[in-house]
């Protein structure tokens, strides 16, 4: 799947126009977005009227003696998928896209997004909004400074700021007269009351041993290993990304949708593991397995969830250090921690260490993607089936890939909404059909789909691109030099320690050469039943260095607006490299055991090294498996498999690639066969 | 020629230790390096006493009332090179090297510098300093914070403190009781006295116009619409990098060792333009060339360079906003200007319109590099002659090329000190041989030239490697994979704006294959008769974006330890790449034109890809240079040029590379064939 979240959609960012609208030329007349040009404004059947909801807020607002009042799109642990009890900003605005800050003022309201939402925000918001299309805090301080008197206060629950986030507004607003005002109680909260939807109560459990790769109290004693080893030997760690505490202590729970985790905080110490979380949702025997009986540095003690900040603060007034990892924290931990007593990095050694699989989570990821691969070449046999009776649309393509998900061997679910996309819609980067809104499948047509499972082992998410018909040149052009790409960067042998930014061009090369490009990230990391975007991995400027053991997706694409998208995604694992000259170098091992489409494959455009890779694989893939399709009788999808992962061969037609090395060739291939 | 300023050596940093040392214990025992550990302490020839020295620096800090004094190894203009007048941390350690931070209290004396130049700071270095290897201002920090009593002032020249490396210091020392206290006046000028070398004074003079892009004036009106184009529309702009000044008005002089430079700052206003130099350094004939005598709007005012601060705070003083670029500007400037006045940028539009190259511009500098070639060529054919003959050794051979280049035609001598080095000296990133320290050249030996010109047109710089004898198998591996580095990178096609730190691994690749690698950046800009390093073109994080017009160097490398050192440098125009389909997409046209020496390469290794690309290369550089040297009657060099640029076929000895195609292309052979 790929990568909206942080920095992906950093150049779309930069593209995106400064002004702000209610009623935007290209929009005038159309139905289904809003007019308040108009006298009575045009409101589509989608807008939601948010007036009462603002003068719920603007009442509290009253009472706490603000200004303005912030409202970001994210959680108290910056998760980059959120609970529905946490989607402040859709409740006040009606606008529910998933990236967005909203600002509001007695007399105003407005909405900052990216290119991607502006539609759906004329869509869903009612002339209560602005909409404003450049996303930068700056833009946002900058309409706060007008819109504000001096001496206002802007208030903000800074359980919802990231630090730097905190920083930026601070920076921007000081010496304004304005005072950015921390409240804990979130407003939107009040003004939301009883309608607010509950937060999630159902139990957490822990992980089977079989699917874990160290027991917690294993990776305790690691963690402490690493703070005593810190250059500053902090005496705690706070944990608040959720994947944190869910990887230390080998629990799941499903509070946010397609991410097995629970809102939960650690405060690790050197001599005590405290875990704040909604007790009540433990058993008994979870209660056992996390040694919550006693007080020993090896106990878990439960605190209440809501007591972190407290707990912090009173922790923090000893004679202690904490460390805390910087990009997960929020503002309302890391404002009662004094300064002397903070010790940062960009990511807590938890993520740094979660990120790099053992050797046992290695086996137990790479075991979910050989199940998952059934699953998607039954999707892959289904559909071939189906489609040329026409039976077959996007959503219940969808629903039935899901389906075959959910009856695999310790299946929890998807890893992400599935992305079906036929034709022109696989050129929409994050589109996903309806029950209402789909597109029927054709063999005329190319097809996307992007899915993942979550299983107790590990999690996937795999994209192939398929055509069943006859593509035409650019589209098989397209799909050869997105594979081409893939390849590139899957075979590439590169030092240790590099960062994924410094080589992801190698999967944009091929696209390059020819003036295509595709507009997303290249990868994002993936973990042993996780979110499926596990950071700190991937291949964007913010990731960290390649390690040895990590897992990373590789996915470039290439998107013909209006006509259609291509995206070939595999899960690759970090491993060594035996190079010629010894030194300690890296490489990848895909993990993803599908065979691309033969149909769309241009062999001609193919290097001797991308073919010589690319059938290298395949007979992996049918190692790996084959016996698995052979031990469930799915022989149908067993012959299919062997059909698709036929060696192929240089004897296609030859193109242009090809005659540039006939012209260097002839005389050495005569001196090789006389 | 590669970079060691800025970042360049960023990853070699981290590496360091972190410890200081006196005794370092690998060097126990030798005599070239200092050992303050014996009774008397060991101090080798090399060594300065520098009690004198540090006796009246803390005279002048008692003066002060100052408990440390931060002494930077820059000048007021963030100059690459700087003057032996700015040579102030040479003279009060005694270390000479170019990086170096070294900080002075009453009871001791440390210096700041990273692993290049520990050896040299130990041969150079009294008992009176302490050598500290990690460089980053917060281990610095940590060590004035251990040497500073509570309420203690820090001093510091604002003129040697770059915006953000002030911010860092102060950053860290705020809280902490000790006062950062920033003092306009020198205290190791006023320590140093009338030691101290004279600043420059030979004239300043106008580039006849036939060697500019543009004439002053229109440059001046160009920065003006920038100016008020700009979203925050300052009403002056102050530059302060020495080729900043140089660049605006065409001017230029000799202050700085291979820079044509000239000690200058610019204040240009909608109103005025400000230039704060030495003015007895301009003939009369330059003054009117300036257009001084007048006050109008498009008319040079000179005020004495000393006076830029006071009139920069005048300036400010006003109903006015002015922008300057942070990279270059020093906290002295920065800090008499009140925040809300100030328009900040990374590098001011005097940068980065300097980066891109006008159509006169691009031309001058490719005249300029067919004359270099014309040298190199030159310098090949009489070491092919010589070399044997055992007459020729490193320091002749770099003042023979130095001698052919001052011959050239509007030759302003060389761009830099001429790398010339033999066998493992070649391993040595930045060895330049001396008079009284160099090795014989010789056939059995691979030999490295990396040299550049300053000519009226155009700055140069060229790399070389070549061998006269039977190179070994690594040897001419390590040679053919740079140039495949090298090849990979010139041909590379990508899409406008990428930043040259996304592609610059498609120059390591081929080594990265076999585990080799190289630790210096891959290349950086270039001018019209400047600095050979040229801000803010390159391939390394903090470089701007490519564009058309922009030159660079692509200069990959191998370096074996104690061996030999290859290293393949060329410089690259920036231009329009014409794609199959349509979009901006750029790729480089390389303007060095010498061959590459076919003793060492592996033809057998090329892709067909990068040997089409090599013959087509040396199809212009026959094409280019080769009527030049018919010109001049250079017929044994003419000669030589056409043995040298012969096309080069793939009928060398199959190896690997090759097999692998023999394997996938028979079959498509036969069908061709047939």
């Amino acid at each position: 799947m790929d990568q909206a979240h942080w920095c992906c959609y950093h150049w779309l960012v930069l593209l995106c126009a400064c002004a702000w609208s209610y009623p935007q030329p290209g929009y005038l007349g159309r139905e289904d977005v809003r007019n308040c040009s108009t006298n009575p404004p045009h409101l589509p059947v989608t807008a939601v009227n948010t007036t009462i909801q603002l003068a719920a807020l603007r009442q509290q607002m009253k009472a706490w003696n603000l200004s303005a009042y912030i409202i970001p799109d994210t959680d108290a642990h910056m998760s980059e998928y959120i609970g529905k009890h946490d989607e402040r900003r859709a409740w006040i605005s009606g606008f529910t896209g998933s990236a967005g800050t909203a600002v509001v003022t007695m007399a105003k309201a407005a909405v900052w997004t990216d290119s991607r939402y502006w539609t759906q925000a004329e869509r869903q918001m009612d002339c209560n909004w602005e909409l404003h299309k450049e996303v930068s805090i700056s833009s946002i301080v900058t309409w706060i400074l007008a819109e504000v008197p001096a001496g206002g206060h802007v208030g903000f629950d800074p359980f919802l700021f990231s630090v730097d986030s905190w920083e930026d507004y601070n920076l921007q607003l000081q010496d304004s007269n304005r005072q950015l005002v921390s409240i804990t109680t979130n407003l939107v909260d009040l003004a939301w009351g009883s309608e607010r939807p509950p937060v999630p109560s159902q139990p957490i459990y822990a992980l089977p041993e079989e699917f874990t790769g160290s027991t917690w109290q294993e990776k305790v004693s690691t963690i402490r290993s690493y703070m005593k080893n810190h250059t500053m030997a902090p005496t705690g760690l706070l944990l608040s990304a959720l994947d944190e505490t869910a990887w230390l202590f080998n629990l799941r729970s499903s509070d946010i949708p397609y991410n097995p985790f629970f809102y939960s905080y650690t405060l690790l110490t050197d001599s005590s593991i405290r875990l704040f979380v909604n007790k009540s949702r433990f058993s008994l025997e979870t209660l056992q397995y996390l040694n919550t009986m006693c007080t020993s540095s090896m106990c878990v003690q439960l605190e209440d969830y809501s007591q972190i900040r407290d707990s912090v603060k009173a922790y923090a007034s000893g004679n202690v250090t904490i460390l805390i990892g910087l990009r997960y924290t929020t503002y309302g931990l890391y404002e009662v921690i004094p300064k002397e007593k903070l010790v940062t990095q960009a990511y807590s050694p938890v993520m740094l260490l979660k990120a790099v699989k053992n050797s046992r989570e290695q086996a137990l990821l790479k075991a979910s993607h050989v199940r998952d691969a059934v699953v998607v070449i039954q999707y892959l046999v289904w559909l071939e089936k189906n489609v040329p009776k026409g039976t077959v649309d996007e959503f219940s393509g969808a629903k039935h890939i899901d389906e075959l998900r959910r009856n695999e061997n310790f299946s929890s679910g998807p890893s992400f909404e599935t992305i079906s996309a036929s034709g022109l819609n696989a050129a929409l980067a994050h589109y996903s059909p309806t029950k209402d809104l789909h597109r029927k499948l054709s063999s005329d047509e190319m097809y996307l789909v992007d899915s993942g499972g979550q299983y107790w082992d590990g999690t996937t998410d795999i994209t192939r691109t398929v055509h069943w018909g006859t593509p035409t040149a650019f589209q098989k052009e397209a799909y050869t030099r997105v594979l081409m790409g893939n390849i590139d960067l899957s075979r590439l042998i590169f030092p240790a320690s590099t960062s994924g930014r410094m080589v992801e061009a190698f999967a944009r090369r091929a696209l390059w050469e020819v003036g295509l490009n595709y507009g997303h990230g290249t990868g994002h990391g993936i973990g042993n039943f996780f979110c499926v975007h596990e950071w700190p991995v991937g291949f964007q400027s913010n990731n960290i260095a390649m390690a040895k053991g990590m897992f990373t997706s590789i996915e470039p694409g290439y998107y013909q607006d209006g006509e259609f998208g291509v995206r070939l995604e595999d899960i690759a694992l970090v491993v060594e490299a035996k190079t010629k000259h010894p030194g300690t170098y890296l490489t990848f091992e895909v993990v993803s055991f599908v065979p691309y489409d033969r149909n769309l494959i241009d062999v001609s455009l193919l290097s001797p090294e991308q073919l010589q890779y690319l059938n290298h694989y395949y007979q992996t893939i049918r190692e790996k498996v084959g016996p698995e399709l052979q031990r469930r009788q799915l022989l149908e999808e067993f012959e299919w498999l062997e059909q698709h992962t036929k060696p192929l061969s240089a004897m296609a037609p030859i193109t242009t690639s090809l005659t540039s090395m006939w012209v260097a060739f002839p005389l050495a291939i005569l001196s090789w066969t006389s």
